[in-house]
């Protein structure tokens, strides 16, 4: 986090006022490295899974949300300190404590468990009211007065149900179809403390996927059968074990481990969308919800979890079976007709599998994997695809027409697309330091043999090793090897 | 806009519930577009000029907008109806009225204005009261309780002000040095009637220049000094006049019709930037805002404008010297230090140029600009690099083996990068048109001989006429196409 902070990913927002809870800015190289984990998804599920994104706003009415179920059970369970005021949500304040966790259980235990372990104010000492329930929505009012009620979507996904007509037409009817949203989604925490794992604004990456109930297959099942997935049963997690059900995608909807085979597709996606963000396999499991802990649309949710040194096992994606809750909730408030004829031409109210990412924690996991730490260095081993800088130009001195060298090829490399940083400040064994720092996979230098023979180094960041290539063949050289086209090899390139 | 909605570019945000004016949905070929038009502003922006993009929430405390004068004077003067209620903003009304744009008038000249063209409630005729300030910040209050005000950003600029600190560390204190931001902006305006033009959420693209104001130079200028741009000067608009004044970025400086150097610099770049997602020369000018049209930090601003058929001028950016009015207020509000050290090692507050851009006026501006009816079909003439869909991919007929023929072309071209479409149903010319009535630039049909010789035919959408390629090198060609590598002639690509 000193790293992220100093070097320009993640700060804290409105510091010169002192901040406020749950906002972070992404600096520069975060923002790089947020689009390009945006664009690695939009990859899954946009350009491969030929998905429909959309793009509708995140302030929405209140007619919307309460036919979602928003308005009346999107809350957390809440108490403020009787001495000094402060409030907390139960469930922060009580892990604080006890090291527990008591999402999903009911009131009524929570008040018992608080009283059990001697829960007080973490701030003054003081003793708890009783809990209650606070909207976690941001509320506002739309125009002028206060007779439109409106809220911050707690989800991207309502945007797309509620398109619902306008989409099937556009996917001329046929099932399964799938729908994406990338965006702000907000919860207004009562008194976040975990940083950016817990946000009251974050963008979400959701796809909601459309399916006939009665045919819930995936047409390219047979590419994930084989894939192996790490789940942790709620069987397991009640008793207290941490035990992991390792199955194929196809065992696990054989064995109804998982609900159907869409379900059991898009757990395998994740698990590759993680792996190619650069999470390891053995850092991703899948935690099955109970059925206290699942929100009010769901039957069956299961959380894709990465194992994380700062804030241990971290929720980057959740993946529900919402089945018909939402479409049968907004065609009941609509009055409109949101049915579709199916394959075997009978009516149809569809269901729904959601695969939900969160973008900033995924970025947060990224940046902490890829952080290595060696004896004389510092880098991030960030996938070659995801550095928010591709290149580094340095000329080795500040004289002798090698700037100009520099800058003329730092000028050549950006037109090719190629996102440059050209530094000229210190030594350069600091520049590559600071090239590293923020996982720059490819160094170039520009030196006096430069000006001789037209050639210059090129260092790889995870080696260290430097080859040395023609001038005229550098951008081609770079875009292959930022490509993953070729290796890092002298004989390879030359 | 009826193509438009029925292609799924935009659609009126939740329309099942009767829609709330103000919100528009861009649906799967509009938020294809959006990210291209996105894309290629960063292009611009990030990649050429080596801007820092941040990514800062939308949700801010009162403190900040505050300080920034927005409480205050974001403020628009509306009217009520004493008969049946209904709310206005004062220019629409009047403009509706009457035709003219009263925007910047003083109140009490406004109230003069109505009084004389006797301006009455649109809906049922009756008086209106007297004008009145609506401060046009959606409200909401971050955490528990209501201690805490927060809006929704008016701008995302003032995410980058900020941040200023943290901008100029990253900066290494060297100047000017530029940061942009995408991302909503919030308007609540009173009476939305103007489609996509007037939102109360759209998508804003904006960029701060942070210079020296004893130093307004651009290290390139010298590649936009010839640039002409057309401006509508003051004193023009004042007089009633609709001359444009012709000059070039240079002598816009040197006539001192123009602020300084880097105003003009972003000019240009603004004209380029709407020539490349294809808006023409002939239908770019440049108004300047006359004193009482500015926003209350800027001393100087120039609306880059586009001529449409259904609006008339459409302002697409706004380009503001905003002085060091936003650092000046932070700095005060905030009691940080917000200066800087210049060249010449003096202590300074760094002034701002802002070009700001507006997404969702943009995409309309292109989509009408790219409309073109014949005599026998409609299509989209947009840039091949700014098409939802790049290739279309059709079997002649459903029968013989085409189609899973077909099936295996799409997927091949989905897996190099290439947005495709499948479709086979409908005749060849139907699928045709709903490609051309789209953009898609190339459509890629399968056909008997394909079977025999291993060839499919291209058809271009400008011009419809067709070429046959060997499948084997379909994707390369198609690649070099649609990046404006090749031509489209049985010579060059064969």
């Amino acid at each position: 986090m000193d790293l992220a902070k100093r070097r320009g990913f993640i700060w804290p927002s409105f510091e010169i006022y002192g901040g406020v809870g749950g906002f972070y800015d992404f600096g520069p190289l975060g923002s790089l490295l947020k689009n390009k984990i945006i664009q690695k998804w939009r990859e899954f599920y946009v350009l491969n899974e030929g998905f429909f994104e959309i793009d509708s706003p995140s302030v929405m009415p209140e007619e919307v949300l309460k036919a979602s179920g928003h308005v009346d059970h999107f809350v957390d369970a809440m108490v403020e300190c009787q001495k000094c005021g402060a409030a907390f949500r139960v469930t922060d304040v009580v892990r604080e404590a006890t090291g527990k966790d008591i999402e999903g259980m009911p009131k009524e235990e929570m008040e018992q468990f608080m009283k059990k372990h001697k829960v007080r104010c973490p701030d003054c000492g003081g003793e708890f009211g009783k809990i209650f329930d606070f909207n976690a929505m941001f509320r506002t009012t739309i125009g002028p007065g206060s007779q439109r009620v409106g809220y911050l979507r707690p989800e991207t996904a309502q945007g797309i149900f509620v398109d619902f007509n306008r989409l099937q037409r556009h996917a001329r009817g046929q099932l399964p179809f799938g729908v994406v949203q990338i965006g702000r989604g907000y919860r207004n925490e009562i008194s976040p403390r975990q940083g950016v794992i817990r946000l009251r604004e974050f963008t979400m990456a959701e796809a909601e996927v459309f399916f006939d109930p009665d045919d819930p297959r995936h047409p390219r099942f047979k590419d994930v059968a084989n894939e192996e997935l790490a789940l942790w049963l709620v069987g397991d997690q009640e008793k207290g074990k941490e035990h992991l059900t390792e199955v194929t995608a196809e065992q696990a909807v054989k064995k109804k481990i998982v609900c159907n085979e869409l379900m059991a597709y898009y757990l395998a996606i994740t698990k590759r969308f993680l792996l190619s963000i650069g999470i390891t396999a053995g850092a991703i499991r899948f935690r099955e919800q109970t059925k206290g802990q699942r929100a009010h649309y769901s039957s069956e949710t299961w959380d894709a979890e990465v194992s994380t040194e700062r804030f241990g096992w971290v929720e980057v994606a959740g993946l529900a079976y919402r089945t018909d809750y939402d479409l049968s909730s907004h065609a009941k408030s609509s009055g409109q007709d949101l049915t579709i004829f199916s394959a075997d031409k009978k009516k149809v109210l569809c269901h729904v599998v959601e695969p939900s990412y969160g973008v900033d924690r995924s970025l947060y996991c990224v940046l902490e994997h890829a952080y290595v730490e060696e004896k004389n260095r510092v880098y991030l081993r960030l996938k070659k695809d995801l550095a928010p800088v591709e290149v580094g130009v340095f000329p080795l001195l500040n004289r002798d027409g090698l700037p100009e060298k520099a800058r003329k090829i730092y000028e050549k490399l950006k037109c090719c697309g190629i996102m440059t940083v050209y530094d000229d400040s210190g030594s350069i064994g600091r520049r590559y330091a600071r090239a590293d720092e923020v996982g720059t996979p490819y160094c170039v230098t520009i030196d006096h043999k430069t000006m001789e023979d037209g050639t210059v180094t090129i260092r790889d960041r995870d080696t260290t090793s430097q080859i040395r290539v023609m001038l005229d063949k550098l951008p081609e050289i770079l875009l292959s090897l930022l490509r993953g086209e070729k290796e890092f090899e002298e004989s390879s390139v030359n």
